[in-house]
């Protein structure tokens, strides 16, 4: 298999051209140490950190897998050293604040550090990346002793953290959850009951695992209203936040999953396991919601990480393997026959794959920008703001997260028929892509649970669908300047101010369908995620390829035109043969509720 | 997980209402014993058999793998009694001739039983299944002395069978093959060279292997008209069919794979092994396409196989498995929680299994019927009716093999997404379905390969339309009895009518293309033959939904309705959420091969 290559290229393609990232990052206060030139610098520190430490790993993980022993999971070969450079180098304190010992970075660094590192090794990079909710709910809600204790270390990556959502009687529905905290004599609480599925759960990178646990006080009201946020450490911390004794809590199982196997995936039971309360009782879920859209993308990017890798593989073999020839005649006289990539349907896939990888990209970056602005917000106490910025980053994340993650396993699908038989051994790793992808559609909330969060919560409930009409008015007042154009760009650019409109009919038809049946939003709901996932694709495919005949038409000696070529190439290809999908969803989601509700599915 | 059921209701339903099997039968020759009785005995025990036996191992398959010891390959525990069992109740001697110690059944029965068996444990059903090309080759092109020698052992299932085309340099472009045959002093031949992705090519199940292999005479010309079809038995066979000392053909290694693990995929050297030739020499290719159909029909039945077992693990948790409130309100008020199958998207993904379960499995019986007809025309000596329905066969092939393995992947990936976290690990054997589903789109030829098939040989060169022609017209004819009626079947008649109008459109205008446009085959192949696969469901969903109407029309209190509306509801869920798509992939094979073809997709 060829290595993988982090695509600097297509990221700064993405930075300077199309979203002005040095512009963005000069206005954040934040954003002050993030020069064009440090970022470059970081984001190349990145990659080579991503392609000799991580990607090798990304195989090894593969083979390995977590091993349980005892009740300490070890990880595979060459994890921890990897885990070890990680924190050396400081990746981990990127956007978290100076007064923890972070580097004070915008977010948006994060996420693009998630790609980098995520596209080499998904396992490995989740490790790191569940830290991210454990401090984010900390510094929101942890107390100043909490904050004092914790977060040091958690920022330096010496210890990392989790979330404890899932018990095995329930997964999204955690108004189930039965795990129970007491007070305790030393003013601490004891909490008991078991977790399944906790990603990081157990391993052995660093000194202390911080648990960030959902349970129940005893005086709890049922279901969601009664859930409290506990911070719950392996090993005990002491008053200068020393690690100490061990806690009880302890690994019990790792699961053996189709793939993902690099991370422990942990069944950890609380017995009495000592914990401190976060933020206020019974207000567990609502402080969730607060950086789950962040979590949420961190997870979208999963798609897009998969799609990269997906595509460079297939890029890779269809220009080495060699199979039949053209149907319009031999392109490479000389060999036994031509390559896979003269085909046209490899090359549909190939396309596929970039159109996704390349478009999904550009939805991170994008959502990216709004996440800086919203924390630099909060950050300034402009709370009117930083509210209007959550709301509008809330409309892209369960769109990034489910459509993206949808798509990054359609494209990891690809990267397998692309390879024919050899995609599907195991020695060669393209399944691997696979079976590491296939998870995103499910953990951090399924496809199903976003598509509610979206059309229910997000657009009929919250706002009416005014988030909608916010986000088509932008389509709008870009495609607009295109309509008269000729070629692919006055196409392109009158499908989306008809898209735009469309999309804001089919919302407010399903608006005054969801009045008269409550089960409209459940039945709509996927097809109503996937139809806007594709439109807000488009929307970035034209800006991109606006961009591309931008940079096109002022020819620079010093750069290939392929790249930009390239950029409209796979535009059109995405206009021409993804977009007419969202056409599908559309009348999907129209259908009426009799086929879906009017008996449930069976035989007898 | 829940235990697998052979859908027999299902079943009968298909041959007893739909197709009207009874008849069918008693109008072939080889049909006398097939009468109602016969068929329902072996179907019952067909059903017996593969639920106590076969499903069983299909885990433990999955779990040991096979292993290489030596040049001998173990198979997964049980899988030999298993196999024992298979040859002592005679399953594979049910559709071969009775000269050969044949039950001169239709063949149609073999491809149920195909279907019910591999739905079990497709790892498994693959080692006598791939024994049906090696027999069908000896059969019509063996010469006597071969057939007698080889073919009771190989009908009985004392010995098994396998095709050798792939090589390391090419898969689908058989052109490529190396392997060479040259005459050996005995008046045999002595082949060499190195097949690989051998699926049952090394096994302990029997005493025998017969390998069909590709290979090349010394003054061959290149290409594949320069290929021969010789039979190479792993035991060499004595005048009276004993099998005696090793051949020079050797497993040397078998692959690791991301599923089907309890089916060997061998890599075979053959070392001057000895061979004879079967057919005329240099006309090894167009034997192969002479069976081709079969085959192909035999891996098609892999998706609705999956799609089905994706489909009962998927209800049976969606019944049992509690999470959140309907959104109209708490259906099960006394427990904690309403079952998944009350909330629509979930019933979204379990309708969208059934309907490509239950409408594969009406293709495929439509498509036995065809097959029977030519076995029949050929046996009787009509060789014009055995040409015409090896054409209509001919049709029906690349779209079953193409569209259904597609949708089946996409069926067993919905187990793993209605199953959430539980679907992704491993010990429940819902990600195993997945696994195992995911190699039915490349191998017996990719759907890239079908789509040029298809589009290509089949409607353009081939009947210049007329295929399409042909089957639209079947469409039509039984769409237009329903075309005034009201509700659901007058809506399926009418979009039927429209579509089998629009089929013949888009062949027409991609016909015109092709002329200009040597690519445009390659181009607009995968849509073409996913487009094709959508209106051929949607005309056997309404014919199932007729004739589930009839039904319920003349009540029989011996039945339950709960069947026939099931019927109902799938083919309305089909014709309103399912077939949308078909528009989407006609958009996308009437673009403009610009997009495709402008230039090498690529990033520098």
């Amino acid at each position: 298999m060829s290595a993988f290559q982090v695509p600097l290229g297509d990221m700064r393609f993405l930075m300077d051209e199309v979203f002005d990232y040095p512009a963005h990052y000069a206005s954040l206060s934040a954003g002050g140490e993030a020069s064009p030139d440090v970022v470059a610098a970081i984001l190349e520190a990145c990659a080579r950190y991503s392609e000799s430490v991580l990607w090798p790993l990304d195989a090894v993980g593969d083979r390995e897998a977590c091993v349980l022993d005892g009740d300490q999971v070890r990880t595979p070969s060459g994890f921890r050293a990897a885990y070890q450079q990680f924190v050396d180098d400081g990746w981990q304190t990127l956007s978290f604040p100076t007064e923890y010992g972070g580097q004070g970075l915008p977010m948006s660094l994060n996420l693009l550090k998630t790609e980098v590192m995520g596209a080499a090794n998904w396992a490995f990079t989740m490790y790191p990346g569940l830290s991210i909710g454990c401090i984010s709910t900390l510094l929101k809600y942890g107390s100043e002793s909490i904050r004092q204790r914790f977060l040091p270390k958690l920022v330096s990556g010496e210890w990392t953290g989790t979330m404890c959502l899932t018990e095995p009687q329930c997964g999204s529905d955690l108004g189930q959850i039965r795990t129970t905290a007491r007070l305790a004599a030393n003013g601490q609480y004891a909490l008991s009951g078991t977790k399944i599925f906790i990603s990081s759960g157990d391993h052995d990178l660093a000194a202390n695992i911080v648990h960030i646990v959902l349970a129940r006080l005893p005086d709890a009201p049922p279901g969601t209203r009664g859930i409290s946020l506990f911070v719950v450490p392996k090993f005990k911390v002491d008053e200068t936040g020393a690690e100490q004794r061990r806690n009880g809590v302890h690994c019990r199982a790792i699961e053996h999953k189709m793939g993902i196997a690099g991370n422990a995936t942990a069944m950890l039971q609380f017995e009495e396991a000592q914990g401190e309360l976060v933020g206020e009782p019974n207000k567990g879920l609502e402080a969730m919601f607060t950086f789950m859209n962040i979590a949420r993308i961190g997870t979208a990017i999963q798609g897009v990480a998969h799609a990269e890798r997906a595509f460079q593989v297939s890029l890779s073999y269809a220009t080495e393997r060699r199979s039949m020839r053209a149907l319009s005649g031999k392109k490479e006289p000389g060999e036994a026959a031509d390559a896979l990539i003269w085909h046209p349907d490899v090359r549909r896939m190939l396309l596929t794959q970039q159109a996704i990888a390349e478009g999904g990209r550009a939805m991170v970056y994008g959502a990216a920008k709004i996440a800086d602005r919203m924390f630099e917000a909060e950050r300034k106490g402009e709370l009117d703001l930083a509210a209007s910025l959550d709301g509008e980053l809330g409309f892209y994340t369960p769109i990034l997260k489910g459509f993206l993650t949808e798509l990054g396993v359609e494209a990891a699908s690809l990267a397998v028929q692309v390879h024919g038989g050899h995609g599907y051994i195991r020695d060669l790793g393209v399944e691997q892509i696979l079976r590491d992808a296939r998870i995103a559609t499910i953990y951090e909330g399924t496809t199903g649970i976003q598509a509610l969060d979206l059309l229910g919560r997000k657009v009929l409930l919250g706002t009416r669908g005014a988030c909608v009409r916010d986000f088509t008015h932008a389509m709008w007042t870009e495609a607009k300047r295109d309509l008269l154009a000729g070629g692919a760009a006055g196409r392109q650019a009158r499908a989306l101010v008809l898209r735009a409109l469309e999309w804001n009919v089919v919302t407010l038809r399903l608006m005054l369908r969801a009045r008269r049946d409550r089960e409209a939003v459940g039945a709509a709901g996927y097809d109503y995620l996937m139809y806007s996932g594709y439109l807000m694709m488009a929307h970035h495919w034209a800006l991109m390829a606006r961009k591309a005949r931008i940079a096109l038409g002022k020819p620079d000696p010093a750069q290939p035109r392929s790249f930009h070529e390239s950029k409209l190439q796979t535009a059109e290809f995405f206009f021409e043969r993804l977009l007419p999908r969202a056409d599908a969803h559309r009348r999907a989601m129209l259908a009426p509720l009799a086929s879906l509700m009017q008996r449930a599915p069976g035989r007898a």
